[in-house]
C-alpha cells in the first residue's frame, strides 16, 4: 500500500495518545485531512500553547501554570489538611465531587520498586518538606486501592505519623448504587473489614 | 474546579478528533503533559507537516503530497478500470484487500442535497473530465450501502453509461464468516436478489 510519508508519520504521532490504536489514528488522520483542517490548526497551537505554558506547582506538584497553583494560594482553602493523590486526574475527579476543601500533593505515580521508582521518583523528600513547613493537622492518603498504592499510602502514613500529623485514608468498599450481586470480592472484603457502627 | 487555561484550550482542541469525548481528551491532555512531552511535540510537528504537505492528487482527489498520486502514476495499474469510493478510507481498505489494480477516483462523500452537497461539491464535473479524457472501459462504483450512496452511485452510472462505459456496481451480500442467523434483514434481501447461478 503506498501512502504519504506525511500522513504514515502523523498516524504514528496519533498513536502515542492513550488508547488510539491504528485504526482509530488513521480515521484521526483522514478526518482531520479531509475535513477540519481549522481544528488540526487548533490542536497544533493548543499542544504548543500548553508545552510552553503547563509546568508543576512548586508546592503541590500538580500540572499548573503558575509556580503555585490556585488551590495552593487560595485564602478560602484549608491549609491545614492535605490529601495525597496519584495523578493530576485523580485531583480533578475529588475536586469535581466538591466533598474536600483543603489542599492536595501530586505524587505522579506510586511506588514502584521493579519499574525503577522509589520515593525520590515520587517526589517524597518534596512532601515531606511540605509536612515540616506547612502546618498540617491531617493527611488524607487517597492513592488508589491497588498493591502498589497500597504501599505508597503505608510508606507516607509513616512519615506523617513520626511527625505528630492525623493521617487518614478514605474509605473503600460497596460504591453507592452499586449492587452487592455485581460488586467484585476483592471490595466486598473491603466493605466488611471496613463496616461502622451504624 | 480551577483549571489552567492552556490545558482547558488543549482539551478542547482535542475533543475535534473523532471519537473523542470530554474524557478521553483529559485522560490524552493528562498523559501528554505529564508523560510524553517528546509525545506531545511529535504530534505537534507532524500535524504542522501534514497540514503543510498533504494535498489532493490532480487526477482522483485521493490525499497525496504528489500533485498526482503515485497510484493514478504507476505503470504498473490497470488505467483502464476507473473504482469511485466515498472516501480515501475506503481506498485505503480496498488497497488493502489487494483484490483491485486499476485506479480510483475519491468523491469525498456522496449526494445529500439536504446538507447542501450537489455533484459539484463531490468533484462530479471532475469526474466526467476523467472520463472523457482517459481511455476508460469500467467504471466501478464502490460507494456505500446506504440510501446516498446508492443515489450517488445511481448517478454516475448514467453519467458512464451515457459515455457508453461498462458500469458495474461491487457485490453486496452476506460477509464471509457471516453467520446467516446474525446478518440483518436489508443485507439478506441484498443476498437473495443479488444470488447468482452457480
Amino acid at each position: 500500500m503506498e501512502q504519504s510519508p506525511a500522513i504514515e508519520l502523523l498516524k504514528q504521532a496519533l498513536r502515542r495518545l492513550p488508547g488510539v490504536g491504528p485504526k482509530s489514528a488513521q480515521r484521526m488522520v483522514l478526518y482531520l485531512l479531509e475535513r477540519d483542517r481549522e481544528g488540526a490548526r487548533q490542536i497544533v497551537q493548543a499542544l504548543d500553547n500548553a508545552l510552553e505554558k503547563v509546568g508543576h506547582c512548586s508546592r503541590c506538584n500538580n500540572l499548573s501554570e503558575q509556580k503555585v497553583c490556585e488551590i495552593c494560594e487560595s485564602p478560602r482553602r484549608d491549609h491545614s489538611m492535605l490529601c495525597v493523590v496519584e495523578s493530576p486526574a485523580d485531583l480533578i475527579s475529588l475536586e469535581q465531587s466538591a466533598v474536600y476543601n483543603g489542599t492536595y500533593f501530586v505524587l505522579m505515580g506510586h511506588l514502584s520498586p521493579l519499574d525503577g521508582i522509589g520515593p525520590e521518583e515520587l517526589g517524597i523528600p518534596h512532601l515531606e518538606a511540605v509536612m515540616d513547613k506547612s502546618n498540617l493537622k491531617e493527611v488524607i492518603l487517597a492513592t488508589n486501592l491497588t498493591v502498589e498504592g497500597e504501599a505508597t499510602a503505608h510508606f507516607i502514613s509513616v512519615l506523617a505519623s513520626r511527625r505528630g500529623i492525623r493521617v487518614t485514608r478514605i474509605a473503600y468498599g460497596v460504591p453507592v448504587g452499586g449492587e452487592l450481586e455485581y460488586v467484585d470480592g476483592g471490595t466486598l472484603a473491603r466493605a466488611f473489614t471496613g463496616r461502622q457502627e451504624t
